[in-house]
């Protein structure tokens, strides 16, 4: 006998999930103007005709709203670096495009997006997930193009391959971080193309 | 006919030198105890029992004070960095040594002297000459290590020195600025280690 999946009602309202969708673009656009740190939930929720108590029913705080606008940032910013070395053969090219477009996706955000900017160093100075696991997929996405290159025979093999992850991520995080490139925007462009350059010295077989 | 110096009277009170020097003692002290961002020349003035426009006959600006606190602290970082790496023959060994000292004093003035930190990092935001000498000290020394480093040959003489140099720059930048700093302080101790490793490396002939 087949087995069937249970009926499912389509509820007549909107599902919960719509809703939560609804709530962060709504939220998004309220804190893009308005800023994060300074609005409370009462004032998005006037602003976008809920109530503070439904809004309540779905997410627990302002940072949670917050987490879901950052990760939502944070991963199209994810999205363009993976996209940006997808196919590229050459591990050392890889490193080069992976930085550059850390800094110009960081760079973008910053001078296009500056209040959803300060939400994710916000969330950068406070340690939130979201942040937490963006910074996890760039160390991975080192790691991995590391381990390539000197299965390629491009990089040298005889550090410790979690030292060179490590260290290389180091070497980006002031352009990675959003609280961190605000102060490094002068020269970002530059700064990447040069530490770039060093890294792969430094990975020299 | 021998020429004499001209005859100068002693004068009966303290000297500009001295008046000056005694200001920055008070006003160190003063900014150290209340902040420097809070505090107003008036504020000082009382604190220290001089009037306000007596403080202007000397310094034009609180920032003026400020400017002489900042350059004596960081006076203090690079002779302990220039101490560290006096005498040592190795390069390899000097680019470690300045690094970990970088590190070990801006962290302990941060520990031990939270207000006098938040005076240099105010400094180091609004990029006040004191904090651009210091900044083009470290570049100096970079460059000066690097340079005994070739002739020696430790290090390699194919990356053009001031593209090397810079690039060794921009990855102690996040840990001499006191701005940055702040934010890197968790793992910055094993972080100098890990990245003074790297910078070796890339310097390998």
């Amino acid at each position: 006998m087949n087995q069937r999946a249970p009926f499912v009602p389509t509820p007549r309202g909107p599902t919960d999930h719509d809703v939560r969708t609804q709530i962060v673009d709504a939220a998004t656009e309220f804190f893009t103007r308005y800023g994060y740190q300074k609005t409370t939930v009462s004032d998005l929720a006037k602003a976008i005709g809920f109530s503070k108590a439904y809004i309540y029913k779905f997410f627990d705080s302002k940072q949670a709203i917050g987490e879901v606008i950052v990760a939502n940032c944070l991963k199209m910013m994810t999205d363009a670096v993976d996209q940006a070395v997808a196919g590229v053969p050459s591990a050392a090219e890889r490193f080069r495009r992976m930085f550059k477009v850390i800094v110009e996706t960081g760079t973008k955000l910053f001078f296009e997006d500056r209040k959803l900017y300060e939400i994710a160093a916000t969330a950068a100075g406070e340690r939130w997930p979201a942040c937490r696991a963006y910074e996890a997929h760039a160390a991975k996405l080192i790691a991995h193009i590391l381990r390539d290159g000197r299965e390629l025979g491009e990089f040298e093999r005889k550090t410790p391959l979690d030292e060179a992850a490590n260290a290389i991520y180091l070497v980006m995080r002031p352009y990675l971080d959003p609280l961190l490139l605000q102060y490094n925007l002068d020269e970002a462009e530059s700064a990447s193309a040069q530490l770039s350059s060093l890294i792969l010295r430094s990975l020299a077989p």
